[in-house]
This record gives C-alpha cells, sequence and structure tokens, in this order.
C-alpha cells in the first residue's frame, strides 16, 4: 500500500488496525531506547586486553617513562599511529586525552577567543561569527557553537557530502563564515562518504591559507567500515599539502568507538604551526595527557592492519543490529511513501526522514509506548529541523532482539502518523 | 663564618677558594635537574598494579559498564574515596580526567566568563578582576590569572597560612577580589600547614556565601606527609558547612603524586550547586571522563588507611631526598647568615630565601656549571620576586647522589653570589 494512492476507506482501516497493535505495545511496558551512539557491551570486551596489556613496561619507545609529567603532544609513537588514520604526520599530530570533543571544543575556543595567529585574529574581533553546519549532523558539534555564540547556517547534506556549490558561494559572500564541520566518512547521521571532489574542493576553498575559514574534519569513524565494500574517503591531508592550506583544517578522531568509549585516545591533525599554537594554550590547563593510557593503546592497536583487523570484529557484531532495522523498514514501510532512509556502509546510524511535519509525533509515539529514540530536530542546528522530519537511529548499543522490536515499533509509529496525516489532509 | 661578622680579607679569601671549587665543578660538566615536583621512578613503581587490577572486571560498584560512555559526576566510588580525602560527601564531589589543573582553570574560566550563578554573575561583566596570591606560590595558578586577564595580588604567606589580617582587609576593600588561590597542606612552595585559625577565617570570609569571592583550595599534597609527625590540615568543609559558605569553595586534589603523575585521577569538592553549575558547563565540551582509569584507582587505593599506607611507601623513597638537601644547606650555610631555608614535614619542595637581590644570579651561576633550578621569580606572580630573594628546589625526582651534587653545587652558588654582594657592599 502506498500511502498516495491508497483509499480514504482502507487508510481508515488499516490505522485502526495500526492503533490496536500500538495499544497492545502500550501494555507490554517496553522500555527500550536507540538514542546514542554507544558500542554494545560485546565491542566492548573486543579491547578487554588493553588492561594489563603493559606487563610492568611503562616505557615508551623512545624511553619516556609514561608514567610522569610531561609531553603535551603525546608519544611519538601514539602519534605515529593515530596520525595514520587522520593521514598526518606524527609532528602534525597531537594525541590528547580521552575526548576528540574536548579537542575540538578547545580549537574552536581558542581560534575565537585567542586567535590562531594571535589576538588580532581572534575570531571574537568580529561583531557577528559564523559557521557552516552541514545538516543533518551531529548535536554535540551544534552544541558547541551553541554554547560559544556562534550562529550557525546549515548547508545542505548530499550523498556526496556537503554541498561545494553552496559553500562555495557562502564562503565567498560572507566575510563571518569562518569555517565548517564536517564528519566525512559515515557522517552522523546519514551515513555519507565524502566524494573525491567534496574533499579535494574543502581542502581549496578560498580562505584556508590565511586562517580565517577552518575545516572542522571530525573522522570519528574513519576505519568504521560495516561492510568491505563501504566506500573509502580520500585523505584530506593530500589535497591540503597540494594546495598548501593545512594551517585551514584540523582533523579529529577518537578509539571511543574502537576500543573503550571515553576511555580511549583522542587526537588532533593539523599543521605544526596549528599544533604549537594550540600547545601554547592547552600548557596553561595541562600538563600533558594520560601517556599510560596512549601507550597501552600502541601496545594494543599496533598498526593499521591490526587496527582494520579489530574493526571487521567490530562490524561482524554491528551486523545483525543494522540488518535489523533496515530489513524492518524495507519491510514494513518499503513502497509505502511513508519515509525514506539511508543505507549505510560504516558508522553509526541509520537516518530516516519521514513526510514532513511528522518526526516530532513518531518521537513521541514511541515515547509513549517504551521505546526512546533521539529527539526530533536534535541533528539540527538550535535542535530545530524546519521540515520536522529527520529522524537518527542508533541501533549499536541494545541487545539484538531488542534493537527488532525497537525498529517494529518505530515503523509502526511512522504508519500511525503518516496516514492521521494524510486522513487530515 | 658568618657573613656578616668576617673580615674583608677572609671573604675574599674565601672567595677565592670557593672559585677555584667552582671552576673545578665547571670541567665536570654536570648535567642536573631539581626544577619540577615530579615523583621519582621509584615512586612510580609503587603503583605499577594499576595496570591489569581489573582482571577483566571492569564494571563498578552500581554495575555501570566503565569501558561504556556517560557519566560527567564520575564513578560513585570514586567520588566517595577522593571526597573522603578532600572532607567533601560524594555528591559534593566530581572525578574528572587526568589533571586537577584542567579542572581548576575549567572552575576559574567558568567563573570568570560565564558566571557561577549566571550571566549576570560572570566576572568579565566587571572592568577589573583581581586574585589574591599568597606569595612564594605556584607558577602555574598564577599562569591561569595571566591567561584568563585577572590581575594578581600578592599576599604573605606566613608559618601559619596566608596573612588572614591583609587577606580580610583587602577582600573588605576591593569588591573586584573575586577569590584567593591555596595549597592549605604542604604549600608549594614553603611546605607550610595551614593553621587551624586560617582555615576557619578563610571559610568566613565574607562574601563567600554570595559567589562573588571564591577559595581556590588545592589540596595537592594533602596526604602527602613525609614524617608522621606532620601537621593536620584543618576539614575546610567542615568550616565552611558551619558558615553556610560551600557555594564558596572550590577543593581539588589528584592522584598524580599518589600514583601515576598525569595518569591518574583528578577531582573536584564543592557545592551541590556549584557541581551542577560545573556539569552544565562541562557537558559542552566532554562526554564523560575516562571512568576505566578510576575503577583502577579505586581498586588500587580501596580506602584510607590503604591510601596512608601506600603514602609511607612514597615517605620512605623521598626521605634520603629531603635529608639530603636539608643536611647539606645546614652543613654548608648554617649560621653563615646568607639564607634561611624551609623545613618541610611533607610535601615536594624546600624554599630557599638567599640574601635580597642574589636569586637570579645563584641560579645563574648552577646553570652555568649544568644544574638546573626552578628560574628565579617563579614562586610569585608574573615571574617576578619584589625582592629577588626566593628559590624553589625540590629533589624528588633526580636520583640521590644527583640530589647530593644539586645540593652541594647549590650552596656553593649562594656561597659565592654571597660573598660578592657583601665585598661589593
Amino acid at each position: 500500500m502506498h500511502i498516495e494512492q491508497a483509499a480514504e476507506a482502507e487508510l481508515r482501516e488499516q490505522l485502526a488496525t495500526l492503533h490496536d497493535q500500538y495499544d497492545q505495545l502500550a501494555a507490554r511496558g517496553l522500555s527500550l531506547d536507540l538514542t546514542r551512539g554507544k558500542p554494545g557491551a560485546a565491542q566492548l570486551a573486543l579491547s578487554d586486553a588493553l588492561d594489563g596489556i603493559l606487563a610492568g613496561n611503562y616505557r615508551a619507545a623512545d624511553g619516556t617513562d609514561t608514567r610522569n609529567y610531561g609531553g603535551l603532544d603525546g608519544l611519538p609513537e601514539a602519534r605515529a599511529l593515530f596520525g595514520g588514520i587522520l593521514g598526518t604526520a606524527p609532528e602534525e599530530t597531537l594525541v590528547g586525552g580521552s575526548s576528540s570533543l574536548t579537542l575540538m571544543y578547545q580549537v574552536m575556543e581558542f581560534a575565537l577567543r585567542e586567535g590562531l595567529r594571535g589576538a588580532e585574529t581572534a575570531w571574537s574581533n568580529a561583531e557577528e561569527v559564523r559557521f557552516l553546519c552541514p545538516v543533518p549532523g551531529y548535536d554535540r558539534h551544534f552544541s558547541i557553537c551553541e554554547y560559544l555564540g556562534i550562529e550557525m547556517v546549515p548547508v545542505r547534506l548530499l550523498e556526496t557530502g556537503p554541498d561545494m556549490d553552496q559553500i562555495e558561494s557562502l564562503v565567498a559572500a560572507d566575510p563571518d563564515i569562518k569555517g565548517i564541520w564536517c564528519v566525512p566518512r559515515f557522517s552522523n547521521p546519514t551515513g555519507c562518504v565524502y566524494s573525491s571532489n567534496t574533499v579535494e574542493r574543502m581542502a581549496r576553498l578560498p580562505k584556508l591559507a590565511s586562517g580565517q575559514f577552518i575545516v572542522m574534519w571530525d573522522n570519528a569513524y574513519a576505519v568504521h567500515q560495516l561492510y568491505a565494500d563501504a566506500a573509502p574517503l580520500d585523505c584530506l591531508s593530500d589535497y591540503a599539502r597540494q594546495f598548501d592550506t593545512m594551517d585551514g583544517i584540523f582533523q579529529f578522531g577518537s578509539t571511543s568507538k574502537v576500543t573503550f568509549a571515553g576511555a580511549g585516545v583522542a587526537f588532533v591533525g593539523s599543521s605544526e604551526r596549528n599544533l604549537s599554537t594550540l600547545k601554547a594554550h592547552l600548557a596553561f590547563q595541562t600538563i600533558g595527557p594520560d601517556k599510560v593510557n596512549q601507550l597501552r593503546h600502541v601496545r594494543f592497536l599496533q598498526d593499521g592492519a591490526t587496527v582494520a583487523a579489530h574493526m571487521e570484529r567490530h562490524a561482524a557484531l554491528l551486523h545483525p543490529r543494522f540488518e535489523a532495522v533496515l530489513d524492518t523498514l524495507e519491510r514494513e514501510l518499503g513502497a509505502t511513501g511513508m519515509g525514506s532512509w539511508t543505507q549505510p556502509r560504516g558508522g553509526y546510524f541509520v537516518s530516516f526522514d519521514a513526510l514532513p511535519g511528522l518526526a516530532s509525533e513518531i518521537v513521541e509515539l514511541a515515547a509513549r509506548v517504551g521505546v526512546k529514540l533521539t529527539p526530533a530536530g536534535a541533528t539540527f542546528p538550535y535542535g530545530k529541523d524546519p521540515e520536522d522530519r529527520n529522524i537518527r537511529l542508533a541501533p549499536s548499543f541494545p541487545a539484538l532482539e531488542d534493537v527488532q522490536a525497537c525498529a517494529e515499533v518505530f515503523a509502526l509509529c511512522v504508519k500511525i502518523a503518516s496516514i492521521k496525516q494524510r486522513l487530515s489532509a
């Protein structure tokens, strides 16, 4: 049944059946949560060997005693390993504490308040500061902007990444736009991978060399493919070196979804000049990061091949959860005209677009029968989805049977909301 | 020989001998460092059991999976253990990452820019913001003020702690003074322990209840006594509860000098109201601290008695290093009138006061023969010791024979500088 082709009577009948199913669900007293991109317990257990891996040897390769103070840059071997993931040289890579969000916040705050090229370049010298936000996107990027008083300018996210035509004309027209947030591989929430053309054009945006426009490249899912056929991501640094724009890009990553979430290692890659500026600021608030945890991670993850093999084990655990969602959506909503959704080949999310105006209602319907979804609007700046249609589904954490139950509840709620809307049109 | 009683000829003869000794030292090509309060390798090894202590059990007492996201407050058992050190209840204690300096920076920045009681209470609303700094003190406290543009007002540090008479009149007279830095037990660098009277008066300062004056109580050496007869510190929270001023105090600590320096666990204690404000800000820059490391620390340090026994093992390793310094100073400089120094019963430093005007010269003389000392002035705001006399000695890190060598070089440099000054007077 396609919603636009069905007769009113058919829709009414269908709605009555759906309401019955909904009432039965309500009686079951579910308490399920499909909101956050958290690894499941079995995924976390893949890294249990981290604790104890040092076997009493706390010395880094260069003899550094990781148990003592010092080293704002992070351990050399950690800079090499994680720089390898970002595509930056060890000396272009700073390895910090456990949170890449913290590193992103610090870069944004320093650029705003202190200036990446001295006080006269602080963005806060201008009356207005704006930042480009591909939508749908990651709520915690938006929160940083909101907290720092940076106005957000949404740009369209396409299958190939953010709409570069739109970005190029916005940047050319508005000197107060100081940068852009990107999740270039398996974008949160759509799962898209930026195309070569997008990456290349991002690296040659006009003001990158001046430090008056920066690309915040949150490569959170750099190695998080679910399937071997997932698209690779071109290396931003390669282009940036070609165009001499390394001073305008900041790349981020962490092992939160490789080893332990919130207890891994975070890193930032940029030009040596930018890292030197960043360190000058960081030195006022820390003596250095937890190098013991860095050493554990290097001993455990070793090199790119070991990381890739480890990520395959993650993928094997995630497959059934993603398939439960995608199969259910296809079975229940395929060819109904009630929504469209992404088919991610990596990352942590499925992005669902309902019919315009229905996302909030669907989330509320699900909540009333005990299924918690990411709040409607969360994937947009200021929490406001202008079309009220995008919902982020995060199937990684719950048990498989719970993911299955959530997906079914979700599809039911989509159908109820869609048919009700159609009938009242 | 007392410098003020010696005849000129005697001094000249003495100086010639000292110069000979100095030249011989120079020829030895020493490369020693007595600058930072870093634990020595044997101290760090006391905590080697940390790695592997979880033995595969990553669950906190309440069932929390420490390997996953969440929990800005820190683990309940970590809040209980470290709150016990600060004298705050678990709900008045937030356990963060590995750096207490970071927590201090965050509190200062939030109070300055965002306001502890809403935007209208942000210190930055005023033209001038000042902070009291007992001197000599800790350079990284001063750096935070300098970085944030907060003017520092030095106050005298006595044997009993900061001069409370001076503080009370400064606070009464100047509304732009927004707080004070304190290292209340084994103060950096003098080693003094604040008296009961000081602690009580600190907790009843007039504006504490309003949030317009805060006490930054950096209890970095709370459990770091070197000798069993070391003075205890009264509990600031006990007084603050009595005077209803918990909203005005922030207490800090870390395990950097209990377990691993820079790879331990840091904590802050304050009123529940303050912690709730702090968390609202922190949520923009992190999803939560490394709970795995917190769990390791709780399993390893267990309770107050275990911590105390562990700290006795640290003290046993530190005793000979402190005694090498103190015995050498006494033997070489005792009753010479060339300086005075503290006799710390805990902490990491010996504070030396040379004759006025000589600290920079002594540090330079030592540097020229390969002994690095903390820069003269580092213990004062803006790096400027108005009398140029204080030098901080940090004997914990070097091997015992190196500490001994440093102390002898130091005493020699003090003598040369002092006699030269006397002869040119």
